[in-house]
């Protein structure tokens, strides 16, 4: 027996199974505490560190000579949008951010913030759809927390992941790589994961054909590394999109990035939601894109490779890091004209991730 | 110029700062929040790692065989309380986690979850308690995140931190280590940090003269490892008490506890607000106090280096791993008699971490 539900005016869209709804106690640290964890978490997230229960989990890092680690809180509202949900989304952020260290991501933490009321069923669901993601991932949970706070001070739940990463001995990345005469890649269309949940949100006015990009980019990460040791950024353009991205790399490498308009992919759907609100793509969230920084000898093999992997497909070279102006982003516009790009200034869609 | 706020009807102890209020776009990824994160987070919690802004801290792991990795949000109310805040107990209960796996914790990242309108000179003086924790501890901030929620989506701000300890190379110790023989000390008095909170929550009626036991533990935990190898279980017994993290040692040790209701030490304000309320202090959090499991033949020696270290002064032996019942904590009372202390039920006091 399923049904579906309706959480705070917008419908979960897969028919949950459990029943019964989150309470006080469940944070307690007692015996509900004990059950949920048992019941909903040690389930999908099974593996020999979760299943010892301590305090943290232990793993063995006896190969490892560094590690990338990454914190990241997901507050994304609705909680389910097209292509993804909260679930799915805090295993991706975290997996991305130790992967555009150069790092294979390992180990994840899940802290959970409840609030009080919300459907054991809605958890589940997400439960599940964090397990699929870290699957195809390749990482696992391996420490989590569960904490309840009273209704109306939270909105359903917040999750935060942490990820642990091994380093390569060799990869030295960071968005203080970036050189002159190093070129601009961009692993596909910008601007997805904004608009999709900005649809689910029912604030276009209208509903946008869009699905979030939110996926594991570690295999992407990892067939670059085994192509070329030439790769000197990698970043995700999550919020503040590509253009804040960018101004933080040209900031922290103490270079100009150069752009061309042109160049940057846009969906028609995505470019047609942006018109109509006054948007600019390249300041709207993606959650399944990379940039990366490059040995311009090596541009062309590694964007070879990123085609050929999965969530790379539509990889394309958007521009080039130059002397000058230094901290700089410039974009050469479609007419041919050159403007400044600054970081997202305000605040365009707020909890999208 | 200083002033005191009251935040949500409760006054915050300490003069604040910096003027100015949280808003929607110092989660929005751009300028905002590159702005907040420069001005509050990066001058208290400074270092090489950190500086670099990179997507994860990379940290070098390479005479490491083995890391505990441990995760905690802090969801505490009020703020601020005798002891302590939602700062300094969000370093010192990630650090708490890792040691209790004998691990020397050395990272944390640290993930915030800001309301909309919190006083930014709040945000400053939990950082500086978050700064004053860590150094005490010895750990670095490596990663971080904000994220924030609309005015009523949160009680102020919730905190997640995520910590990082290297195990030495002979270090076993976990709740499935427990055997019939052994002996069970704890560092000190139980009870302090859930009526702490609870009066600086009004919710006693009267105010009582308690302060938070919240503190480090790393530094007795490292005394009592290299004074002894026959530590067999450390716990900190926060939520749920000293009668629930016995329980899940039992649990997962598949032995029984006996522990002696006279040698457990509870200071008279806490016994007093306790038998006012009809509250157990057995179930009642400690966010400074350890459970340790030991070898019979080495109980006194690891006794007498708790009592010689901060944070032990007060260290017991309060009782005995028996073979029978499995699984199952035994309270001999101080009239003579034995019953059962099953984990706790329900829920005492919601959000006391």
């Amino acid at each position: 027996m399923t049904e579906t539900i309706t959480i705070q005016g917008l419908v979960c869209p897969v028919p949950i199974q459990k029943r019964g709804q989150v309470i006080m106690g469940h944070g307690s640290g007692g015996k509900l505490s004990h059950d949920l964890i048992a019941d909903l978490f040690y389930p999908p997230f099974d593996n020999p560190v979760l299943r010892l229960s301590n305090d943290a989990g232990v793993v063995d890092v006896s190969t490892a000579d560094r590690i990338a680690v990454s914190t990241d809180s997901h507050v994304v509202w609705p909680l389910f949008f097209p292509g993804g949900d909260i679930g799915k989304l805090a295993i991706c952020g975290t997996v991305n951010d130790v992967a555009m260290m150069g790092a294979k991501p390992s180990y994840i933490t899940a802290g959970f913030i409840l609030e009080e009321g919300l459907e054991l069923g809605v958890l589940e669901v997400i439960a599940a759809s964090m397990r699929e993601a870290a699957a195809e991932a390749g990482v696992q949970i391996i420490a989590g927390d569960t904490k309840v706070v009273d209704k109306g001070k939270a909105d359903a739940l917040y999750i935060n992941t942490s990820g642990i990463g091994v380093l390569q001995r060799d990869v030295t990345i960071g968005g203080e790589q970036a050189r002159p005469g190093d070129v601009v890649l961009l692993s596909g269309p910008v601007g997805d994961h904004g608009i999709a949940v900005l649809s689910a949100r029912g604030e276009l006015g209208f509903e946008a054909d869009v699905t979030s990009d939110v996926a594991p980019l570690n295999h992407l990460v990892s067939n670059m590394l085994a192509a070329s040791k030439s790769i000197h950024v990698l970043r995700d353009p999550t919020r503040g999109g590509v253009a804040s991205a960018l101004n933080e790399i040209a900031k922290q490498s103490g270079a100009g990035i150069v752009i061309e308009e042109n160049k940057i992919p846009v969906r028609p759907a995505v470019h047609a939601a942006c018109e109509m609100l006054g948007f600019d793509p390249l300041y709207i969230a993606n959650e399944g894109k990379l940039i990366a920084i490059v040995a311009r000898s090596e541009a062309e093999d590694i964007l070879a490779v990123m085609r050929s992997t999965r969530y790379g497909e539509e990889s394309v070279i958007i521009g080039e890091v130059v002397e000058k102006p230094v901290g700089r982003v410039l974009l050469k516009t479609a007419i041919g004209g050159t403007r400044i790009v600054d970081m997202m200034a305000g605040e365009m869609l707020p909890r999208i991730c």
